[in-house]
This record gives C-alpha cells, structure tokens and sequence, in this order.
C-alpha cells in the first residue's frame, strides 16, 4: 500500500465493491456484493440500535431553506456546502429546498408536534438516509463524497440536561462495541470548540487511521443541550405543570466505515472481510484433475455449508484454480475450500485461511464445526492484528522534541487553549483532534498547565 | 369509509404509520410502526427478486441534465415533473442535476461500461430508492407523493429480444406472487400506446381499486426493447463476434402497495394487517380485576410468543382494557389476547380476531400452535374478503348501454383502437386501462371488430 489513493480506489473496482466512474463528481455506484457488504454492516448497527431502544423512521430528503436556516451556527457551518433545488415542474419554486446536508432541521419542527409531555419523553429515533454535502476538496469514494449514500443519523430528545448528556455516553458504547465488532480500531476524543458540530454545545468523535497515516471521522456525537429547542419550539409539560424546553443528542455513522474495514483489514492484494459482516465467508473452489470431476463432492459441501447457515459460493467457473484463488482473495472473501481429487478420495477438505494463509484439513464429518471454528479465529486474529498495529503506530510524545520525529499520530498532552493547540499544529503541520474522553490528565506540553491526554494527526 | 381521503388520513395518523405533516407539499415522514410495515413488505419484495436473480445495486440520486435528456421519448415524458438542482456550495452548477424521477438515464450510462460480452448477460439489477416527481395534482400520502420514498425499481439487459419478452413476463409473475401473498386484488392490462411507459415499447400495468371506486396502478412492467440500449450504447459482443445492441426491460413497485394493504384490509376503524406482514401480530391485554394482578402471567404468554418467533406486543400501559382494544384495533394488529381473571385462574388465554371479532379460547399448553393457526386462519380469511368484494364491484358490459349503469370498474371487449377508447371514455367520464394481458377474445363494444377483454375505470 505504497500509494494509499491508488489503492484504495483499485481494490474497491477489483473486488466489485463501488464503480467510480458514475459521471457525476463525488457520486458512485454500489456495485451487488458492496451492497451485501453494506446491507451486514447496517444489519449490526441497527441491531445495537434497536435494542438500545431507538426507533427507524424515514424523513423526507428536502428541507425548505427558512427551517434550514433557523438555527443561526447550524446554518453558518453549512451554508457552503448546501445543494439547492430551486426549479421544480419546469418553474421557479416559491421557497428553495436543500437537499439535507443532515436533518435537525427536517426531524426537529416535527419533534415539537411529538414531544407534548413529559411522558413522551426520552425520543430516540434514527434513519439511514443519503445526504449532501458539496465538497470542495478532493473527492474520494466512502472517505470524501457529494452524496453520502449510507448516513445513519440518530436524534434523541431528554428531559434534563443529565438525560441527554447520559444518552451522548450510551450512543459512544454503541459505537464502540459496533466498531469493535467489526475490528476497526479508533480513537474518541472531545473534539476542541473550534471543531465542534455546527449547532452543537460539544462533539465527541470517533476517529481511526488510515493506512497514508491520516486521522479519519468515522462516528460523531453530538451534544445539542437546549440549542435547537429553543429554536425549534420542542417544549414539554413536566409533572410540576410547568413547560420546559428539551435537551437533545444527535449522532452518526457515515460509509467511511466501510472504507475503514476495507483498509484496516485490508493487504496489497485487497481486503480481507471479517467472517462476521463477509459478503461471502467461504468459497469453494473445485480442482478438476485427469477428468476426475470434482463438481458433485464440491456441492455437497456447498449444501452442507448453507444449510449451516454460512454465506457460502462454489465458483464452479471456467477459470483455472489459481485464477481463482486470486479472484476471491482480492474479493476479501476469509476463507477458501479447495477440493482436488485427494480431497475427494478422502472425502476430506482443505480449507485455506485468507490472512495468514494458513492450510487446515478437515474431514467431512466435522466440516460445519471446524469451518466455524476457523472463521472464528480468522475474526478474532484480524481483529486482535487490527489493535496491535494502530498501537504501535501512536507516539506517545512526552516533549515538544519528539513531535519532530517521524509519526503518524502523537498522543500528548494538552490543557485545551487555542494557543496551545495551533503551536503543536505549527511546528507539525498536524491538528489537534482533541482530547480523549477517556484519557489521563497530565501538563500541556506546550504551556505546562494542567492537561488530558490528546491526539494530534494530519486529517482528511 | 364514506369519505375515503378524510379516512385514510385519519388512518394514517391514528395507526401512527405516517405523519402528513411535514412543511413540504406532497412529502410525509414515516413513523416508527410505519417504517417497521414497510420493512417487512420490502423483505418480502426482496425475497421474491433474489430468489429469481436479482441483485441489489444503490445509485446516485443526481442525474446530469445531458443524460437526463439523451433518451427523446423519456425526456418528454418527465420533463414537467423533474426537480432541479442548480446551485451548490454557494455557486450555480455548471451542469444542472435532476432528482431522478426514476433511474434509466442514472443507470445505463453505466450498464453500457458493464455490458462487454455475451457472458454478462442476463443483467438484473434493482434498488429501493427515493424518485422525485413535482406532481401538480392534488397530493395524497402514500397515493401521489412528491418523493416516492420507496421506489423499488429493476431493470434487465439481455441478449434478444425474447429473452427480454420473457423477462417481462417473469416480473408479471413476481408481482402477482407479491400481491397475492399481501392479498392486495388487482387487473393486469397492457396500457394502450398513448399511455405506456415514456421511452418503453410497451407496458404492462397492475391495477387495484380504491374504497373510492378509482384504479390505482400499483405496478408495472415496460419492455424497452433497444430504445435506451442505442441511445447509451449498451453493446454485447455476440458468440458469432459480432457487436449488438442489448434488449432492456424494467420494473417497479411504490409506496402505493402500502397504502392498497391499507384500504384492501380496512374497516371504519382503520386497518387490519395480514399477519404476515403486520408489525405486531398479537397484542396481549392484561385485564385486572379486583386487585388481581394479570401481568405475571401476560409476561408468561408473552415470552412464549415471541420463543416461537411471532411479533408481540404486550400492553401493560394505565389505560381501560376497552380503550386498550379500540387503540390497537386502530393501528391493525389482526389478533389480540385478553388475559383476565378467569385467563389466569384457569390458565387459559382468550384469543380476538381483529378482523370478524371471533373469540377462541386456548389453553397454555396449546398457545404456540393455536395462535399460529389462528393468524394463518386470518390470513387466508383477509385474502379472500379482499378477492371476492373486488370480484363484485367489476360490472361486466355487454353493451355500452351496460355502461350507463352504476358502476366503479367496467370489463369489457375492446379492439385497441383510440377512437373506440376515446368513445367509451367520452360516454362514462372513465379512462380505458388496458386490454387485459390474460383476457379472453370478443368483439369490440365500440366498432365490433376482434378485441379483448379490457377495463375502464376512473383513475387517480
């Protein structure tokens, strides 16, 4: 992975993930098996979701440009980056209509029809929507895009301050275990005022590393407090007959965690997707040899596999094995079945693990069990290699000097001044992605007064 | 349902499925029960189009102006009810971005880049997506939307143009094992020219009928023959190494199907979903009584329900029992359990069918199997109901003196002709559907030469 771009953008058209060639910039098409990728990934998150006691709902993609623009930050940190629908059934429209850049402002006029009493209350909703955002930088499919495809965006509304500021901790354990689940390592820091969501009393985000050593947001949740009620009129009736406006939380995950499997798991051949959320666990490739045929043992495995509940495909195709080996490991898929004439002979398998290309035999008896119980350890070491290498990829700086040294990313500390901040960015040309929300305290590096442990990275 | 619009609103609103009101024309937000319907109908959609070779893909929503217009027939067709997007990030657009209206001009730009050689074809795609159409007319949730929130729309290329013939036909058959199994009646018709498809050779379209007595097309089938495949350059190499333009055909379903189970399966009260699709298929009522608490043993029927795989739902809220009944009732749920006194003593359960007010008893021991049949009994029950009231409200005329008779939906002979159909339209105030696609043969009402069993109905 010498040149991260390039690599990033060959192995998503070599594995069939996304075509990048849609003519419109920072748009792309997401080709069947990046759609069952995509459709594993949200199927896990929905599930923390759900049993978290959110509700999925659906709301409409266009904002009037007086409800986007009514909470006076939120407008201001969007503003340049809206797409406007300004014509409509060969007219000029009477009121312009954004596509949603996010939607506070479509969900929050509504909230305030729903929220009456304080026994509507917590609210917690989500929806997985596309939104837009004109970027003006550099586009990269799932990292930087114009119409974010996959934006999971959830909004809370609470009684009290507590409520809500309780709420801003469950949704960073959801992300975590979503995030662990799937094997991507991260960051969560406190994202610094300056960098704080438009509308947002404070932000804390999700980051990971890319493989060219840039901090990527991968998750963020947000703090609203009373901001947008206030705005938006969402007022409840507490017990005491008295009306009180809510607080409330927004958070979100985007496609950029699909980017973040992709290379987090990813080698110079391609990805290797983690058995849980892999489009296709196994794939059996049979091995014809002096016209013995292979086809009829290789089905059998096939229906014993599936009906073990396992995403399996027999490639029984024209190619030579070996074009195929390569074919499905550059499709991620963990682990591959290869089934020649000893195998069938024997009626045993060879399974080939796709990270570490370790062989394991196995006779047809156990096929189900011992199939789980690798895939199991392909998880478990993709993940565990995941940790170990983001570990030693951080710095621990205890002194301006180290952060001349090489490094990706640096962990200092930091006592939270803008001051203090834009001297480590100077002299490192990085930025301060925060402190971490559970970090230790220690002295600035920078001022010696009292600190938390903090990232500094260069970010997309 | 004197009043259908005033009734399917107040539905809407009452079951919590839809919420009408949003501060843009003809755009609705979906509420939690809403959104978990149609989910489940989308299951089964997708059910039905992967087990015939479909594969899901996700395109971007924006369509350039110049591929929007590429196609004569289809440009004209949607050219006063596209959406346009001209300015983004604080700029005008170079190129003008429609909201898709529906995905031709998005998708075969890249289908000619996928179609090389005989071996890609057949080509089956689908997505669900979000299609903008600016509708002039009266909107109505659900019925005529200004964003189609749930346009599942596939499109196939083949090789000759018989395959794509009896690619057509197998969407028919999708469609009609869609509908059958929601139990929603409808007339397949092949529209006359003037009213298929812009851009198809011929379309196939699946009507039903409201509580108002109009048609309402809820599905349909165009064969695009090599219209677009020449205008986008869609080209297979053959096996006799000759380069051919492909054979196309495309299909879709909207929102419109939620709203036909809806009214097809509705009361005065509201509506009555077939189990196999509602949300929640038994809601169990604990009825205290002199002190005597029901809950331990509602607990008890609940987790056994919910072991056995079915989507309960136990209410143990403030309300009386009666208005308890009257609410779930009102969002459709098709069977209910009342656990009183006497339930509890004899540990036995009270089972209420939603739909005809049967009451069953069951005893514990029986719950799984009985309440299983029960709903089944429902479904089939539903299913029927639906058929034979559509059954007797179709008039069929033998003359177009049988047309000044009262009358929602007409079948008649009709040879094809537009005068004919412009006759028998001008005489009942109704539009001429389309001859029937499995009809039999008869002389024309109109000119009596050779035609086919046709429909004429008022449409929306």
């Amino acid at each position: 992975m010498k040149d991260f771009t390039e690599w990033f953008e060959r192995v998503l058209t070599e594995a069939e993930l996304v075509d990048t060639r849609y003519p419109v910039k920072g748009m792309y098409v997401w080709l069947p098996y990046g759609m069952k990728l995509r459709s594993l990934v949200l199927r896990l998150l929905r599930e923390l979701l759900d049993q978290t006691g959110h509700q999925e709902v659906l709301f409409p993609l266009l904002i009037p440009e007086d409800q986007l623009g009514k909470e006076a930050e939120h407008i201001r940190g969007f503003e340049n980056q809206v797409f406007w629908v300004t014509r409509g059934g060969g007219a000029d429209l009477d009121v312009k209509l954004a596509l949603r850049p996010t939607s506070e402002t479509a969900m929050y006029p509504m909230f305030s029809l729903w929220v009456r009493s304080h026994t509507d209350l917590p609210l917690k909703v989500y929806q997985v929507v596309s939104v837009f955002r004109c970027e003006t930088k550099m586009t990269k499919p799932l990292i930087r895009v114009r119409e974010v495809t996959t934006f999971k965006e959830a909004h809370t509304v609470h009684a009290t301050a507590e409520e809500a500021q309780k709420q801003v901790r469950e949704a960073v354990e959801i992300y975590k275990r979503f995030f662990d689940a799937l094997g991507i390592p991260y960051f969560i820091t406190r994202r610094p005022p300056w960098d704080t969501f438009a509308g947002a009393e404070y932000s804390i985000a999700f980051d990971t590393l890319s493989p060219e050593g840039k901090s990527l947001q991968i998750g963020t949740v947000h703090y609203l407090g009373q901001k947008f009620s206030k705005v938006f009129g969402i007022e409840y009736l507490d017990r005491d007959g008295s009306h009180k406006f809510a607080y409330q939380t927004c958070y979100g995950i985007s496609e950029r965690v699909i980017a973040s499997l992709i290379f987090t798991h990813g080698d110079e051949l391609g990805p290797c997707f983690p058995p849980s959320v892999a489009p296709i666990q196994v794939v059996i490739i049979p091995i014809p040899f002096e016209g013995r045929d292979p086809l009829p043992f290789s089905r059998e495995v096939e229906e014993r596999l599936r009906k073990a509940g396992l995403r399996v495909e027999l490639d029984a195709g024209e190619q030579r094995p070996g074009e195929k080996y390569y074919k499905w490991d550059r499709k991620g898929v963990p682990l591959r079945i290869e089934i020649g004439p000893r195998e069938m002979e024997s009626r045993r398998v060879t399974l080939v693990a796709r990270d570490n290309r370790e062989k394991i035999e196995a006779s047809l008896e156990e096929l189900e069990s011992r199939t789980r119980e690798i895939l199991d350890r392909i998880e478990e070491r993709l993940k565990q290699r995941a940790r170990e290498r983001m570990r030693e990829r951080v710095v621990e700086a205890r002194s301006l000097e180290d952060l001349t040294g090489e490094g990706e990313i640096f962990r200092l500390f930091w006592c939270g001044k803008k001051e203090c901040a834009e001297r480590l960015e100077t002299q490192t040309g990085m930025s301060v992605l925060g402190q971490e929300v559970e970090g230790v305290e220690g002295n600035c590096l920078v001022c010696g007064e009292e600190g938390k442990s903090s990232l500094l990275a260069k970010s997309y």
